[in-house]
């Protein structure tokens, strides 16, 4: 398995979170890429393939922003990391902010996802990784191909970042694929969370299909997207699948619901597979409510290397970081059929 | 002039709001309310007109959920005031939320409107005191009342809270006139901040005309709303008037402002006035950027009186305390003809 990860992606090191009505301490750590990097083998730097894959699937003026953001918040005489506090719920547009409090609040949806010194170089990072897989799978250089992203991806749409993610680094690969003739795409979203951001991106793309297993959304963020009656628009009617699941579940219901979405996967007839794989079903991650193992995550990555298709896996979410290592090598044994 | 307001609004003390990517002191304190009332004189408690008033303008499931989110926060497990962290940006729609994290972000639109145990009391007091006052001047008691509402309420609407904001006192005030044969009606927010709360309320409301004076939502909160082409829809098309001004606005440009205010809303023919009164216009305001005086306040006060139309006066922001009563005194004092 080719697995791609950049240096600049550890440069992103956001100190607070505001959640649970106080400043904590923030999840999505550095050592969480470096606990990755010693169990990964041979890992290669991602060329610099440009911001042109980026915005084919990201807004420019969004794009513009993240650059900016923190140096704008520094600009105002603030110290830390970028946080907005207000968000556009009702009628969100297009408008001309001047103040990066508001722009913060434009382009993002909660106070989890801090912009900090390193955020944009880390995430541009994060995306060349995605991008580099993806070439080495659409090129036929290699049938699969695994990129280490962090941050994660999968909670950013077009023009707006949260849940810890900015750029989406499935949906560029997925973008990619579909650009280069390997479409029909599918995204299977494997990570505890919604991909939200992925969903919103293709959510009337007929071209991209996307099947999401993860935590009910009643219970667990993102909570206002996720839920099953979300099956797409327009030209991607039908080509949305959210499968939610209870707090709890373990691989025994959890594999019977990814059957299902693999066979919804064949039944589009996908001749590519993008893979948002997250570590944090794990039973023991720190923020979250699932009951696999690491033994269940090689089962998993087996199931879904077992449709046979060209594949293309970036990294998302797992808080767990003393594990994070052993359970990417045990989801990459299965996905190569180990 | 008439002047309402009740006990339980004291009751109302938020620890802390998440800004400037911190946790900060709230700046919207009991003190306020206690300030203004040393300079109030003769203050009525109002009587307890129940629910319906407010229901005529907030959402039922709403209202139920203020009511218990504090309770379910504890019951979560968690301590101090609830706060939410994400927000629905896109696609806000109806769920039936189960975690109170994913419910106060499918209510509120930002994370500087805690709920603290004694929130729903205050907040009931306040809109009960808008009431007071609305009644006061619909059955002819009274050509003008003042409601020393706090927490203030132009930022809230139909269904959401925000910007220190639960219940919209002007907008139930405003609802009540119409009901009770006064309309048509038209609020006139005057706070530093728009009112958009109020605006969103009326937004299709031809009977309901809104005007609100406010510092440019590209630089100031609430950022998404309060721009100067909003300007209603449907049988409210042209029945919303945002007047943006510069920060450091002085009283020479406030007050060519305010005559067009005025004049839009003797041409909408307009028989009662609701004043949304917020004196964080004052110069020493501590969070705000515009550069009126005291006496400024009361030429204000005049300004408005000199409609000659029954008026309620509902009191919203201003964090200068030590400064407070006196600004709500100067204004009172202009609107009396003083
Ligand atoms: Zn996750
Ligand atoms: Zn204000």
């Amino acid at each position: 398995m080719l697995t791609f990860s950049s240096p600049a992606q550890m440069g992103h090191a956001p100190l607070l979170e505001l959640v649970n009505g106080a400043a904590e301490d923030h999840a999505e750590t550095p050592a969480r890429l470096a606990n990755m990097l010693t169990m990964a083998g041979t890992v290669e730097a991602p060329g610099d393939h440009g911001l042109a894959p980026i915005l084919a699937v990201h807004d420019h003026d969004y794009v513009a922003f993240l650059k900016d953001a923190h140096a704008a918040w520094l600009a105002a005489g603030r110290t830390g990391d970028a946080i907005g506090y207000a968000f556009p719920v009702r009628a969100r547009r297009p408008l001309a902010l001047d103040r990066i409090d508001g722009k913060l609040g434009q382009y993002g949806f909660d106070t989890v996802t801090p912009i900090a010194a390193g955020t944009w170089e880390a995430v541009h990072g994060a995306a060349q990784a995605a991008i580099a897989a993806a070439e080495a799978v659409v090129s036929g250089r290699s049938d699969k191909a695994f990129a280490l992203c962090r941050p994660p991806g999968h909670h950013a749409g077009r023009d707006y970042f949260g849940g810890y993610c900015y750029l989406n680094n499935a949906a560029i690969a997925a973008r990619l694929a579909v650009a280069r003739g390997a479409g029909p795409v599918a995204v299977l979203d494997v990570d505890y969370h919604h991909g939200n951001g992925t969903q919103d991106i293709f959510y009337a793309d007929g071209d991209v299909f996307f099947a999401s297993i993860h935590a009910d959304p009643r219970t667990d963020f993102p909570y206002f997207w996720g839920h099953a009656d979300e099956r797409g628009a327009g030209e991607g009617e039908g080509a949305n699948l959210n499968l939610p699941l209870p707090r709890g579940t373990d691989w025994r219901s959890y594999e019977s619901v990814l059957a299902t979405a693999m066979e919804a996967i064949a039944r589009f007839g996908a001749r590519t597979l993008i893979v948002s794989y997250g570590a944090d079903t794990f039973a023991e991650d720190p923020i979250s409510q699932f009951s696999l193992s690491t033994q269940d995550m090689q089962r998993m990555g087996t199931m879904i290397g077992a449709a046979g298709l060209p594949t293309i896996a970036v990294m998302e979410g797992g808080y767990n970081v003393a594990a994070l290592g052993r359970n990417v090598a045990a989801f990459i044994a299965g996905l190569e059929g180990g």
